[in-house]
C-alpha cells in the first residue's frame, strides 16, 4: 500500500509557510505501516496541480491532497480533481446547510464564495468528519483513491485520524493494530543510546516486532520510539509495556517521561505527589524556566514564583546557584528552590560553564556542568538540565 | 528561469525532520526573481531519486538537490547524479585535504567514509564555498544545471548565498539587483492593512516596481514586504527607502520595526536612548516577557529584573496591572515598570480580558484589552501588546 502526499499552495513554494502538514501526515502513514515514497509541493495552478495528481495516481495506490479547498478563487483542488475524474462538480445541499450553521453559530454571514466549498465531484463523497467550513473529499478513481483535505492543520488532522488512516488500513487489507510509545531521555547522545541498546536492537532485528527508532528532538533530548504490531489494541499495548520495562532497565534514570510528557510536567507532577511547592531563581535563563513551569501550572499552585535578575551575589562556584535558589525559596515561602547561574566573571571559567543549585527542605544539592551551543540553546539546555537534576532528586 | 527543489532523505518522508530547507530556498528564489513551481521530497532510494531528478531536469532549467551528501552508505546523491550525467565519480584530492584539515582542527580522526565526500562526478565541480565537511556540487548537464547541497541548514545557506543564487541570476541573464525590506506591524488585521494600502497597491500594480506582499508571521503580527528591482544596490535601496517612508505615512504607528527587529529590541532600544531602565511584573505571562527581554539584553543592563508570581492584590480593573508594575519597579529600582494581569475572578470579566499597566517616571498608563486564542497564544499576544503600548508611550 503506497500513499503519496501532494501539498497545494503557492505560499508553500514561496516559503511563506513551512509545510508541516506533509511531515505530520508522513509520520502518521509510517506509524500505520503505509509506505509513502514521494511528497510534492505545488502552487495553486490548474495544469501543474493536474500533473502532480496524475503522477501520484500512477505511482501510488492512494493520494492525499492537502490544501486548496477554501472559498477563494485560488482554491481549485475540487475543480482539478473533478477534471481528473472526468465528472462535474455537484453542490451538496446538506453541506451548504452545515456551512451556514457554522457561520451562524459564529455570528458571521455566509457569502456566495463559501457555498463553493459544498461542491463535490460526482461520484465522490464528503469526508464525514468536518471540523471547519471546508469538507474533505473522498474520491474513488479506478481502484485507487484521492483524499482531499483542507490545509488548516487541525481540520486535516481530525480527518486523517477519524477517516483517512482507518480507510487506508482497510484498503491495505492490513488488520494489524500499530501503536507506538516514546521514551523521552535526557543525558546521553544518540550514539551513546545506540551503544547501550545495541544488543536489544540486534535481538529485535531478528524478532521483527516491536521495532525501535531514535528521534532527535531538537533541544528536548532524544526520543526512543517503540512501535508494536498486534492483532488487537490490548496485545499492542502489552507489547509496548513489556518493551518499555525492558528498555527502562537498560537505560536507567535517563528516561524522564513518555510520549507527550515534558521535563516540567514530570517535575511538577512529582512535587504535587509529595505536596511540595517550588520557587526558582533565574539570571542566565532570564524567564525561560518560569515560562515553561507557568505554562503547565497556570494557577501557580505548585510553582509559586520566580525572581529574575542579574546575580546579586559575589559568591563563587556552585554556591552561587544555591544562594539564588535559597533567595527565591525564602521570597515565596516554598519547600523547594532551584536556580541556574553562570560563574562570576572573576572566576574566569570556560564559556558554557553553568552552576546548578537545588534546595529541598533542609538539603542542598549543587553541580557544575559544561553546556554547548549558542546563548539560546545554552539557556534551554540549562533549564532542562536543572529540572532533570531536580527530577532525579525527587525520585 | 525555472528552478526546482528536490529534498532528499527518508527521515523527511517519515516526518522525523520538517523540511524547512525547501521553504527557505523557495523564499530566496522568489526574492531573486526565479520561478520555482515544484518542490519534491524523496527518500534515500536510488531509483526514486533518479526519477525525481530526471523529471526536474525535464520541467525546469535548474535543479537544487538538498541532502544525501554525507559520509554514510545512505548518502547517494553524488552517485545518482553521476549516473544521470553518465560519468564516473572522481576523487578530488584537494577536497580530501580540506576534509582532513577540518577533522584535525576539531581533534577528530577522518575515516574512510569521509573520503567518499570528496567524490565528484567527472565534469562537475565542487561549489567553492564549503563550510562543513561535505562539498556542494555544481553539475552542468546539457544546457541545464544541478546544484547539490548538504542538508545541514547553515552549510546549504552559505552555498546558496555565495554561489547558487548569483549563478542562477547570471544564467537567467537577469542583471537586476533585487532587494527587499520588511515593515513589521502590530495592531491591524491583514484585511485591515489591505484596506489602508488599497490605493497604493493599485498604483504599484500599474508601476510594477516595487511590489508589496503581506506575510502573516504567526503570533508576531503582520509583515509588509517591499521588494524592489534596480540596476544597482544604491538604486534598490533608494526605492526601498522611498516606499518605506510612503507606507509609514499611510500605516502610522502600527509599524514597530523593520526586518529582523522585534518588539523587545525596539522597546529596549528606546529605553537605552532615553537612559531608562525597566522591570516587569508577570503573572498571566509567567516569564514569557522576561525570557524575551533577557534574551536580547543578556547582561541585564536595561531590563533589570522581573517578579513572577500569582497576583498578590485584590485590586480590580486596570489598577491591578499598575500595582504589579509598581511593585516590580520598586523592587528593582527602575524608572519604568510594566505588567500584564488577568482580572480577579470576582470581576467575572469575559475570557481573554487582560489589563495592561505601564509606569514611566511619575506617569501611569493602563488599558483593558480583549485577546483571542488558547492560553499559549494569549500569553504571547499579551506580552507583545503591552510592549507595543510601551513602545508608543516612549516615542
Amino acid at each position: 500500500m503506497r500513499c503519496e502526499i501532494v501539498a497545494i499552495g503557492t505560499e508553500l513554494l514561496l516559503g511563506q509557510i513551512v509545510d508541516t502538514n506533509s511531515s505530520w501526515i508522513g509520520e502518521q502513514l509510517a506509524l500505520n505501516g503505509i509506505d509513502s515514497h514521494f511528497q510534492t509541493k505545488v502552487g495553486d495552478n490548474f495544469k501543474r496541480m493536474e500533473s502532480c495528481i496524475r503522477q501520484g495516481l500512477e505511482r501510488s495506490d492512494a493520494l492525499i491532497c492537502c490544501g486548496g479547498l477554501g472559498p477563494t478563487q485560488d482554491d481549485i483542488t475540487r475543480d482539478v480533481i473533478s477534471h481528473i475524474m472526468e465528472v462535474n462538480l455537484v453542490r451538496d445541499e446538506s453541506i451548504v446547510g452545515k456551512i451556514q450553521e457554522m457561520f451562524e453559530s459564529r455570528g458571521r454571514i455566509m457569502t456566495d464564495n463559501n457555498r463553493r466549498q459544498a461542491d463535490i465531484p460526482a461520484g465522490a463523497s464528503p469526508i464525514p468528519k468536518m471540523p471547519g467550513t471546508a469538507p474533505g473529499l473522498y474520491c474513488p478513481i479506478g481502484g485507487k483513491v484521492i483524499y482531499a483535505v483542507p490545509g488548516v492543520p487541525y481540520e486535516m488532522r481530525e480527518m486523517m485520524k477519524h477517516f483517512i488512516l482507518p480507510d487506508l488500513q482497510k484498503r491495505s487489507g492490513q488488520r494489524a493494530v500499530i501503536r507506538s510509545r516514546v521514551l523521552r531521555t535526557w543525558g546521553n547522545s544518540e550514539s551513546g543510546l545506540a551503544e547501550v541498546l545495541a544488543d536489544r536492537i540486534e535481538q529485535l532485528d531478528q524478532i521483527g516486532n516491536p521495532t525501535l527508532a531514535f528521534l532527535a528532538s531538537g533541544i528536548e533530548g532524544i526520543k526512543v520510539r517503540i512501535t508494536a504490531k498486534a492483532t488487537n489494541e490490548a496485545d499492542a499495548q502489552s507489547i509496548l509495556s513489556k518493551e518499555e520495562t525492558l528498555l527502562r532497565a537498560l537505560l536507567g534514570d535517563i528516561v524522564f517521561g513518555i510520549d507527550d510528557e515534558t521535563i516540567e510536567t514530570v517535575v511538577l507532577g512529582k512535587l504535587r505527589a509529595k505536596n511540595l511547592t517550588l520557587a526558582v531563581g533565574e539570571s542566565l535563563t532570564g524567564g525561560v524556566m518560569s515560562s515553561r513551569l507557568s505554562s503547565v501550572d497556570p494557577k501557580m499552585n505548585i510553582f509559586k514564583g520566580a525572581v529574575i535578575s542579574a546575580p546579586q551575589t559575589r559568591t563563587t562556584g556552585a554556591r552561587r546557584a544555591l544562594k539564588s535558589a535559597e533567595y527565591a525559596r525564602e521570597k515565596y515561602g516554598t519547600e523547594v528552590g532551584i536556580a541556574v547561574v553562570i560563574p562570576d566573571p572573576c572566576e574566569s571559567r570556560p564559556r558554557g560553564t553553568v552552576y546548578l543549585g537545588i534546595i529541598i527542605g533542609n538539603k542542598e544539592f549543587s553541580d557544575e556542568i559544561a553546556l554547548p551551543g549558542d546563548r539560546d540553546r545554552l539557556r534551554n539546555y540549562a533549564v532542562i538540565s536543572v529540572m532533570n537534576y531536580c527530577r532525579k532528586l525527587l525520585s
